[in-house]
């Protein structure tokens, strides 16, 4: 027998698309100054969708600018509350010559949905609005009480969405996330993400003389900031990527061995990744770990890039004044992130060529973030996600960060059912990026299912 | 009792001056491609300066772009050739708003005439001019057999001008070169310049990722060609500057003890050198070397900059699929280009990071230059500098290249003169360039007497 939510969506499938459709044809790219006017309609969109499934208190905040959408709707007494997010600003769209069809002129083709945006976060963040409305139709009320919040600087940083959930933990509290910003580990796997790596991003200043040299003139007695941070920089992890900075791998933890064990479960095949993703002669990185683990697991250190010296065509024989190196830090959950930069800062105090200066600048530090599996939204969405898909969940982590995951850890104390209905070669940020719309539908589904059951624990 | 050609250049002042400043005006920029119409003006300006000195076959070679200015008198058989070098291209004004009095329009300040070009080198190249002026004036004749060759490009890499010398070793031959582009160690220290080093630039490309991978996805299981080139570059020389190539030093040979000697006698104060010159908290470089040694005779490695990673403002978590590095080596005379390239490739194909790979690519290579000392043209140039600037010659080397030199000794066999009157200060490539207008007269004077002198060797 079809659940009575699956045959609503079914019912309604034609119009849910066409209403992503208007949603994706607005071209809310927030880099983009000119886009201003387009980013206050997608929030306005946002807002009056929210408001026809009926989530009360619609708010535009910060409507001056990137306004952030809040709505909620809280007549569950006794029920958890659940807190939505998702963003409705997009990525810009270059190159446009690359895309088969226009960005923001949504077109289904082979039953995916092609548009900036489609993926991320506008068709994901439609799912959750959608599954409000088909619980309304079909049990008359809501399970769980709702709070939603959307932000349109998603794709700049999401500053304004951070300094708002640190200031407004009574508002915002609720008893889990939902957040739809991810992608399936694979085609018809419904995956559930725990475990995301936190970032530590630095810049790190050498100077050493007063003003540019010339190489001829001074090289060979005048101190280079470019060759020092190459100095510096190479010492502090080793060929292999072990990093060599003393105590910074004594918070990592292990993943625990279910875990461990349901990651060997998963279809990664080391060969394919190289060929397909990677595209390098061979893999790098800690002996003794899987890749999975390398990247999900333990903390690595890069180098994004060198500035301050030549670069350009041709030669210049130049020794810079100063020379800044763009460094960053993945951590893994445990790892605190004021440590790992302390340990830093000694590392490069310790290892400061001769006649350098070196300063180092935080630009950014957020921490890991472990999702319990055993608290009860995870295993519920774990349960309906295996239902609807037909096959069991797994659970994945991330190596990358997703900020406004640790944001609702950090100050709302509130973990992140990081559900989402993306596939690996979506493109995002890239031409011809697209979402399946049988995910979409089956997204929808999966979250109404989800609050309606999470909605009857006790 | 005043020696004739100072007397004439007594009697003479005001108008070499005008006519300097004449030439000086003409905005004769090479790296600007508006000033083609000036550059030929003043390739113009120096054909006709030189006809009326009383050089012959005046030509423009290559007259359609920037021109070479060529020009000989060749009627003193049994008597040496000297060729004349010097470039009448100029660097930019820039920044415009840094010159107190406007770049192209030449104005006398306490003893100095400040202008683009008037130190580096129309100021100097102009002394030949009016030294072979003064000469005929006073001896009816010229001593030596004269060839000129002054090139448009000096600024700008002069690639025309060593394919031209590559090209006419028979009609570019001759026993000295006189090159006036260099300066004076110190106010008033006549200074011959004897050695140069070479240069080889390099671009080592490392590529690893087929594209640029997100390093939170990544990071820890992808070779990262930015750390690579860093892993790679950090083990070609250690701490100290020692450079790690096998056999790199094999050729390099100590000064003479009487170079030596001189170089110790120089009034080089290296507490000085730091503060004013490179600003450092302290000098670097090879134990065991003074400062001058090591900028003059000792080889050196440098990394001008790293590009194709992510140096921009804020934050980019980029792992680029190749990065860039710009290096170089500073050669001493003896080392050959080609030995120090073949080292160079060994060295890279056998430090190459794992999962990289890595190309080395010539951007130009030439050797250093050592003129012996007990060539008659030196011997005779010392004795003259002494005589006019009344104290003894000092020896020195430069640490940077003066390619045309390298392409006289390489294609012609042909040993220059380094006889240069500019000052430490004189501001070449800044704002409010100068040429001190006591060296100019003294320059002309020191010219002349050293070609009349040299016409007397037997």
């Amino acid at each position: 027998m079809t659940h009575p939510i699956d045959a609503y969506v079914e019912r309604n499938k034609e119009r849910f698309l066409e209403e992503l459709k208007e949603f994706l044809r607005i071209p809310s790219v927030s880099t983009d100054p000119e886009r201003r006017g387009d980013i206050q309609r997608a929030a306005e969109f946002v807002a009056a969708s929210l408001r026809q499934a009926g989530l009360e208190h619609v708010e535009l905040i910060g409507a001056e600018k990137f306004p952030l959408v809040y709505a909620d709707w809280l007549h569950a007494p006794g029920k958890p509350t659940v807190l939505c997010y998702g963003h409705y600003d997009v990525q810009p769209p270059d190159p446009l010559e690359a895309w088969a069809s226009p960005p923001f002129e949504p077109e289904v083709r082979d039953g995916n949905l092609y548009a900036r945006g489609s993926a991320d976060d506008k068709g994901q963040m439609y799912m959750h609005v959608k599954a409000v409305e088909a619980l309304r139709a079909v049990l008359g009320t809501l399970p769980v009480n709702l709070k939603f919040l959307v932000e349109g600087e998603e794709e700049i940083g999401g500053a304004p969405i951070a300094r708002y959930v640190a200031e407004n933990p009574e508002k915002l509290r609720a008893d889990a996330a939902l957040v739809s910003d991810t992608a399936l580990y694979a085609e018809g796997m419904p995956t559930l993400c725990v475990g995301l790596r936190g970032l530590i991003y630095l810049e790190v200043e050498a100077s050493g003389p007063a003003r540019d040299l010339h190489s001829g003139l001074y090289g060979g007695a005048a101190p280079n900031p470019v060759f020092g941070l190459i100095e510096l920089l190479a010492k502090v992890k080793d060929a292999q990527g072990v990093i060599r900075i003393p105590g910074i791998y004594d918070d990592v933890q292990p993943p625990a061995p279910a875990e461990k064990a349901s990651w060997e479960s998963l279809p990664f095949d080391e060969g394919e990744f190289l060929r397909t993703e990677v595209g390098s002669a061979k893999l790098t990185g800690e002996r003794g770990y899987s890749v999975l683990e390398r990247i999900w697991a333990r903390p690595a250190f890069e180098v994004h890039g060198i500035g301050g010296g030549f670069t350009g065509a041709g030669a210049k024989t130049v020794i810079p004044a100063t020379a800044t190196a763009k460094v960053s830090f993945r951590l893994v959950p445990k790892q605190d992130p004021e440590k790992v930069i302390a340990s830093f800062r000694k590392f490069v105090a310790e290892n400061t060529p001769e006649g350098m200066r070196v300063e180092v600048r935080v630009l950014s530090a957020a921490p890991g973030v472990l999702v319990d599996p055993e608290h009860p939204a995870i295993r519920v969405a774990a349960r309906v996600f295996g239902e609807v898909f037909g096959r069991p969940t797994v659970f994945i982590r991330d190596g990358a960060s997703v900020p406004i995951v640790g944001d609702f850890a950090m100050h709302l104390g509130v973990p992140s059912v990081m559900m989402g209905f993306g596939l690996p070669d979506d493109g995002l940020h890239a031409p011809n990026e697209k979402y399946c719309l049988k995910n979409y539908y089956q997204g929808i589904v999966t979250i109404a299912r989800f609050l309606e059951q999470y909605g009857q624990q006790t």
